[in-house]
């Protein structure tokens, strides 16, 4: 396992500041509780910090002056910054939420694939509309798939939105996953050369109901279908994220 | 809701039969105690079932003459039959399983995307050796995401393989999930129109070994990244068998 070992980057943190080379930086609180206690990281150690605004920083570890087991805060010093272009194609991924943990993976996943923005969508086959405090743990699983993922770019969480105000506040083009049939198979994405930005939509499990179908496709929402079953949200999700991207790299590199 | 009941199949039941119109057929124990128990269906009530080998079928539901609450036994009627053409591509699976839950979200977007074989593989970076009875718990898995999803093609799930002597004797063109590197984006698929068989590579969450790495791209397996960051193997999974699909339906359509 050594060589695997030694190919693994440091343990990544998430702070959200501006990063500059010398910089001295206080974790906050969790972040050094992690650290010291669960990482069990010492004085003088590489960390990697990211703020999920496209800037990532090698660091070394301090913990003030206090020998490790006893410190109850950590500071680094920043060796390094490397600063990442935005996300693109910027895809904004409209989702019904489905029940907890299957929202955890569509987030997850949101956020390895690099979306820019996810506004949950109150849609009429929708099962449960968001708990109050829905958004606060949306946020905490997005800056633990960042570290995963080493992504610097957080993805911006919005509160749920009713899904035709949701619709109407659109400006760019944009995607839906469809009910499996052959007519909207392999149609053609919009553009996205002129402007590389793109919403996906993605209904409940019960599907986008009627007017919600209609509604998207007048508004020039184009549906897609992968394979010919029915998808569940979080897999549609991934699904329909992962061909947007490949649509895109492929169209970029003719 | 009763709109979006109404638009609902009836409940879907798994049983490895021929199935031919006016066929009587009994219900596996576990599938009549769901039936009857769980889903509280009535006598005459119209089921669907599926054989997992492309067949489909609708059916009404009978309890052999005991009123339903007391019945221990249910058998169907067959009214209609629908045969399905095999998964095309074909997409065989290969996966460096993650643990349980994660295994499980794997299994089940493959039955949903439609992959038709589904081989476990041990890499050296692998996180733990499945369970003696892994296998098993698997099927039930890839029974209940065929009833969810309605495909009537069950992936064939096999025994887990070492690496090499998976690549060894895989015959078919491969594409596989390599760490993000802008050389290896958007690289043209093995041609899918000459055999529409597919083999898929996902590696374990370490990645594939610099060796297996080596010996993939020796095989002629194409690198394929989605996204600039580090997939967990259930996203890298589903992702790539989104991608195959979607490629093969926009080359199949031109």
């Amino acid at each position: 396992m050594e060589a695997h070992r030694q190919t693994m980057s440091s343990p990544r943190f998430y702070i959200p500041a501006e990063f500059s080379e010398g910089d001295l930086i206080q974790l906050p609180q969790d972040e050094a509780v992690h650290a010291l206690r669960v990482l069990r990281l010492e004085e003088g150690d590489t960390i990697t910090l990211l703020n999920g605004k496209g800037a990532k920083a090698e660091a070394i570890l301090s913990t003030d002056g206090e020998p490790t087991r006893r410190a109850r805060s950590a500071s680094c010093k920043i060796l390094s910054v490397q600063e990442f272009d935005r996300p693109c194609p910027a895809i904004t991924l409209y989702v019904a939420p489905p029940r907890n943990k299957n929202m955890e993976t569509v987030l997850k996943a949101a956020t390895e694939l690099g979306a820019s923005e996810i506004v949950p969508i109150l849609c009429r086959h929708g099962v449960a509309k968001p708990e109050k405090d829905a958004i606060q743990n949306w946020q905490l699983t997005l800056i633990a798939a960042s570290k995963q993922s080493a992504n610097p770019w957080l993805p911006e969480i919005h509160e749920p939105m009713d899904f035709g105000e949701a619709l109407n506040a659109c400006q760019i083009p944009g995607v839906f996953g469809a009910v499996p049939g052959p007519e909207d198979k392999a149609l053609p994405f919009p553009d996205p050369q002129g402007a590389p930005r793109l919403a996906l939509w993605i209904g409940p499990e019960g599907g986008f109901a009627p007017e919600e179908d209609q509604a998207l496709r007048a508004g020039d929402v184009v549906p897609l279908t992968v394979g010919s079953w029915t998808l569940r949200v979080e897999t549609a999700a991934i699904a329909l994220l992962a061909v947007a991207l490949d649509r895109y790299d492929i169209h970029h590199q003719r």
